[in-house]
């Protein structure tokens, strides 16, 4: 099972840091955003992919509903940036997680 | 001169978030964003009062000045909880750090 997971757990240390990395995903996917998409009038973001394909076949909102077609979409681009930053602060928190011995008691 | 930085230094060990910081804030103000509002034609953020007055002197966006005026700017409401998210796990962070032992060589 632990195999199968994509993401590797969460160290109680850094945990803390885990709500910031579930507001950097995508509700459709549940990646991080690529290529983020905001719905202006609503304000909830999608990857440029996920939302488009659902426009297809709905054009509301998958979160809140309001009526979107996909000219109203708009880059997001900040959200692509922190998620490239986040991303890569994550990966060298985790090594210096490993990399340093552990708190007494653990946490 | 220490005394008079509205912001703790940021230890070694947490340098990688720097970056995420850095992204949260706006551009006029550098503080994190406070209400943050995009620009939908050029994907720029900055605080709600911060545009605001910036537009009522000259109708274009600070950082690369498209043209802009007030009624186009939407709310980035994900900003807003990703700055509530971050400063909340920055402290917890700052914290561990200042109650765990340093590693060696410190970093
Ligand atoms: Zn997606
Ligand atoms: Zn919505
Ligand atoms: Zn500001
Ligand atoms: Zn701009």
């Amino acid at each position: 099972m632990a195999l199968a997971l994509p993401e590797p757990r969460w160290p109680e240390r850094l945990s803390p840091l885990k709500v910031v990395d579930d507001l950097l995903r995508c509700g459709i996917c549940f990646e991080y955003f690529n290529i983020a998409m905001i719905i202006p009038q609503c304000s909830h973001n999608y990857c440029s992919l996920c939302i488009r394909k659902f426009l297809s076949y709905k054009t509301q909102c998958p979160t809140c509903r309001v009526a979107v077609t996909e000219p109203e979409l708009k880059n997001n681009r900040l959200l692509d940036d922190l998620v490239k930053s986040f991303n890569s602060a994550r990966q060298q928190l985790f090594q210096l997680v490993l990399d340093s011995p552990p708190v007494s008691p653990p946490m």
